[in-house]
């Protein structure tokens, strides 16, 4: 592939976003599909109008959307998307940052090293082979190798810093997220797994638990909580049974008794009076047997994945070690596709095929057909069959027993990312059998060299890659093809009236993440292999950052947040990236027989690893407990604000699956429930409605 | 080496150990060396008369304490040495048990099919050689590997189900131990470290702290307690600089301005009225900066290692990876000697050796002499060797900052046990140079391979092992030469008094239990594949059955406790070795092309690593962690007893460093302390005085 080869390349993906997002800016102001582009705030202001644009306007192609996104604070994202988006955002912000720096160097210094490396006669630089501006081109114990050196320690630590600045400031925000937000009832509440049934708890272990719970603070456990156990004892226990076939109109008494078979009932919520006993009774191993009385901080209460509620927690260890394998071996025979995809770009191969298929021939002689092959094709069918995979990591999460939608979600993103960094990465990189693969792993003493071989000869992939994928991935991001096509088949075709609320889809953390942790991943190994791919990459994360923007003000809805916790993933991602980097250069050096520069790498391999092993130490803490420090803030602002009753009141309504079964709870329990008038998930329980309710009870 | 070789070495090391332990047997009745072998009952009842013994039984072997150790029971055991005692002579009878059950299996049904594995003539018994007992010697393809394959399901489920209930037994012992004991401070106590120096603890830190204390419950932090704060506050707080230069009679306020330069001190003890307090307090994350305000339950106050309580808690994790790379490192250069080592087993060596030195060749010529040196002296070599490893680890175990005695016990037992297994075990199986070793374990697939030819082919050297290195260390350890020699040298060289209690010496744990795993872990990957081993195993640890029983009795004392904490250690290293048997005997399958019977293994594996997770979900979090629901009941009890005040006046005085301070600090803060008069450390500590006492302080 040559340099025009490229700017065919680069010309057909930017005509084809141009087309794309002119598209989007007129579909955008048809009315009809508000419901699509609009979702976020037809949902949150329902009454809006459409403003009054004339009927030429609404089929003008403009770029007014731009700069509205361009403008938004970083305010404005935090208002409308919570810490989540705005973590997602400078995970953009970063890579822009760092592929600047990047740009910079490699391409005013490390660039010319690699272009006149060998003394060579050069061509017209439009015929020139992108080969040549590779590392691959600098020659044997050059004397200018201690460039690229140089190189990589200036982006290392431009890296590492930006890295550090941000964790920092994302703990900083998350730590003002909880601080700031209005009082939220998963703060005071918590969940007990492993709990045993009521025959034992109404004897000896109720009050167990009940003295364990009491001994944290009486004061702190919510005793106005409803409570019914049958005998007249009145413990700070609820132990309704919510079973969906007995809702109606039996009394609690009989509910109860018709549950005392089962031994184990799998979750309740216990409430507590204040934010720190909730924590205090969360992180404390409870029981001497450690898979019984299992507690945890709930999730927020439309966070809760309730049908996973009911799995035992006995059984969680296992399924997770079940999806595990699953998620391996599906990763590992998700290789063939793929390897016949890299089948094609290679020139050999269709040589083949045009003499196995000879009508071919003719089509696949054609200058500009065969450009299209070898430089776009292979891209497109990779990045089909890679859209199978989130849904199906997903799957593996749910059945892995999360019981958060965001835990899930960030489960199922950490196992996209292993998926596609290994899939397109590697695979790519190693080129071959699944045999062949394995062979190179197994031997880890020669996987630099191997690595450093493959790498600058496959950047000429990862440039078409990051045109093509890249590029069209998020023009597919903005257009919304699925949901555009299903609000136009129920509108003109069903003629059903849609609410927005119903259509209202969350952040896509799952796919979008990884996508761009891909992205950085090729940024990182390629830039002082191949530095042409950084301008492709830098105009990627350009409209990304807009496009990005774009969506999280008018599209996705907030239903949950986590508080920004996929960021540890983030962060140990672009380190990783980071020192295979550095691995790769060790062994580039070494091939290029230069024992000073690779001695030079090792110490930053070292360096690379201390500093993530600091903020480790230093951040991740947070990701994984809140702080007893600020909650304890919290719950003294809240005593001298007078809040507490209201807030008490608020508590015990948040929890409940369906806002039948609440209403029905507080008529049997006799005490003044607040019906539940939150909204709710819009994709699988909802669909299950009272079918999905798995037999589950409160204590 | 054919058998008659392995019986004069049996033989040799049997007349040593009997030589050894009369000369144990008449030692011991020596008065003048009670303080050697009997250190314990010495320290425990001084007042001991040392019995009617006439002159010549006082020189006569005796087995009488042979038969004493015997009939001791678990609970003389668990009285006299505590949990880990009792948890260590389980792991002695664990290893007793499964390799009864695995001899019984491997020589009368294993052996036989091994032996007459091929068509060939069979020599006379004694002048077979031992590699006719290997599987080595059943040829390929044959029939009879289903007889293995059935042998090490067999051995490996009686192991699971017998590592399975040893580790419920201890786990038991371990909460007992707990709820039995009387009260301990250090369940009452927390240690702070990373506390923020006095000039910022008294403005705005010390009420945020007072506040975070307080409001787990204010009853609960101990307010009684000695405070002295300048400015007239009286908060639950006691700053006494206890520096040692300071003591003397300067008043509490001018020690603390001359301390208000430095910004952190390194840490702080926390005490509070109920032992649920103190686990909330120690279990929780307390400030947003994890590096600071970090808790952690206090150790038992003979545990405390005071020169690492100095460490500013920031650098912890630095000392932790530098102490691991220098063990690492400590580790590979050791090859060297076990490389010559190696050397000499292999009988061309010897020639070479002779042909060089030629006045050799006459000695080496000979019978006797040929079978020592090939069969004795590498081992002996080896032994030697390892006996500086210990030390080694214990030094870089002080210096990675464990804040307790038995935590940097354990840490060193790790890393010993790493040690030896890598050392005694891989170095001589893959037996070669550095470089050699690190290419076989480069490449991860053919390790079953290699290990597979290679195990078979050791099993002699192996089998030596036992024979010398395992049955002499079990002697040297009775008889105790190095207190032996110094009691030897004190007495009757420098002619001092000696008090038994400045030489009693806490059980070696990270000394004994690596060598009790070594030999485990050469028990499992010998079993199957060279039996003969299994009955010398099983003579050294019954021989260690008897010995460490008489010396937990006599010698040891105990000074703290972990209460078992160890198991896990012990547990996770026999899975290892069932693993690596595992793995070895599907190498073998395969080289012997057995395909039915490999595949046979591989439910195996994935059956006892399914284990292996089931017991880290049930048991390991108690080892970890301390119950809720226990020190609950435990709280409760001391109230109802009406203990609490006795309990609070003992905790007071605990946590000194040194009886002179704890005394100076009790007459300035004008409280009542009792001065301290528990006995101190017998080691370092002690013999820097009052020089070792670094800036500390409490708050």
């Amino acid at each position: 592939m040559d340099v025009s080869d490229l700017l065919t390349s680069a010309g057909i993906n930017i005509a084809i976003c141009v087309v794309l997002l002119s598209l989007y800016s007129i579909l955008r102001k048809q009315p009809g599909n508000a419901c699509v582009y609009f979702t976020r705030r037809l949902v949150s202001e329902p009454v809006r109008g459409t403003g009054d644009i004339s009927c030429f306007e609404r089929f003008v192609p403009s770029t007014g959307w731009i700069a509205k996104a361009w403008q938004a604070t970083d305010e404005e994202i935090l208002a409308v998307g919570g810490v989540d988006a705005v973590a997602f955002m400078r995970l953009v912000v970063f890579s822009i940052r760092v592929f600047i720096i990047a740009a910079v160097i490699c391409l005013f210094i490390v660039l010319p090293v690699n272009y006149y490396g060998q003394d060579m006669q050069h061509k017209e630089i439009h015929s020139e082979s992108l080969e040549v501006f590779t590392i691959g081109n600098v020659k044997e114990d050059s004397k200018w190798l201690w460039v690229h050196c140089l190189a990589l320690y200036l982006i290392s630590c431009s890296a590492c810093v930006l890295l550090y600045s941000e964790y920092k400031s994302i703990t900083k925000m998350r730590l003002a997220h909880i601080t700031g937000s209005p009082p939220n009832p998963s703060h005071f509440t918590v969940l007990v797994r492993g709990v045993l049934g009521p025959r034992i708890i109404h004897t000896k272990d109720a009050e167990r638990m009940y003295r364990m719970l009491k001994s944290i603070d009486p004061r702190f456990l919510d005793r106005s909580l409803p409570y019914c156990i049958p005998g007249g004892a009145a413990h700070p226990f609820m132990v309704p049974n919510l079973r969906a076939d007995s809702v109606s109109s039996t009394t609690s008494m009989d509910r109860l008794q018709s549950s005392q078979r089962r031994k184990e009932c799998p979750a309740a919520f216990v409430f507590f009076r204040t934010r720190y006993a909730a924590l205090v009774a969360a992180q404390v191993l409870q029981s001497s047997n450690p898979m019984l009385w299992v507690t945890e901080l709930a999730p927020e209460p439309h966070d809760v994945y309730w049908s996973n509620l009911s799995i035992p927690y006995k059984q969680v260890w296992l399924r997770k070690i079940t999806t595990l394998i699953a998620s391996v071996v599906f990763m590992f025979l998700f290789l063939l596709p793929v390897t016949f995809v890299q089948g094609l770009t290679q020139l050999e191969h269709l040589d083949q095929l045009s003499r196995r298929v000879p009508f071919l021939k003719g089509i696949l002689k054609q200058e500009f057909i065969h450009r299209v092959v070898t430089g776009y094709l292979p891209s497109v069918i990779l990045m089909l069959f890679l859209y199978a995979v989130p849904p199906t990591m997903m799957l593996f999460s749910a059945m892995e027993g999360n019981i958060s939608r965001s835990q899930r979600k960030r489960s199922a993103c950490i196992k996209v990312l292993y998926f596609t960094i290994w899939n397109v990465f590697f695979v790519n990189v190693l080129s071959g059998s699944i045999i062949r693969q394995l062979t190179v792993f197994s031997s880890f003493k020669d996987a630099p060299t191997q690595l450093a071989r493959a790498v600058p000869t496959q950047a000429t992939f990862f440039t078409t890659y990051v045109l093509s994928s890249g590029w069209a991935s998020l023009s597919c991001e903005i257009m919304q093809p699925f949901p555009l096509i299903c609000n136009f088949f129920r509108k003109f075709i069903l003629r059903t009236k849609v609410e927005p609320s119903s259509c209202a889809l969350t952040f896509p953390h799952h796919t979008e993440i990884p996508r761009l942790l891909l992205f950085v991943h090729i940024g990182f190994t390629c830039s002082i292999m191949a530095p042409l791919i950084l301008p492709f990459l830098l105009v990627f994360f350009f409209l990304a950052f807009l496009i990005y923007r774009n969506q999280i003000l008018n599209v996705y809805v907030r239903k949950y947040e986590s508080g920004g916790e996929f960021w540890p993933i983030v962060h140990n991602s672009a380190i990783f990236s980071l020192l295979l980097t550095q691995v790769i250069a060790l062994g580039v050096f070494g091939i290029k027989r230069s024992p000073v520069a690779s001695g030079f790498i090792i110490p930053l391999i070292l360096l690379t690893l201390l500093f993530n092993e600091y903020c480790r130490q230093r951040f991740s803490p947070v990701f994984k407990r809140r702080p007893a420090q600020i909650l304890i803030e919290m719950d003294q602002q809240d005593e001298q604000l007078g809040r507490k009753e209201e807030i008490h009141n608020q508590i015990r309504s948040a929890y409940f699956q369906n806002p039948i079964i609440s209403h029905q709870v507080s008529i049997n329990s006799n005490l003044p429930l607040s019906r539940n008038t939150s909204h709710h998930q819009g994709d699988e329980d909802n669909l299950h409605g009272l079918k999905s309710l798995k037999p589950f009870r409160y204590i």
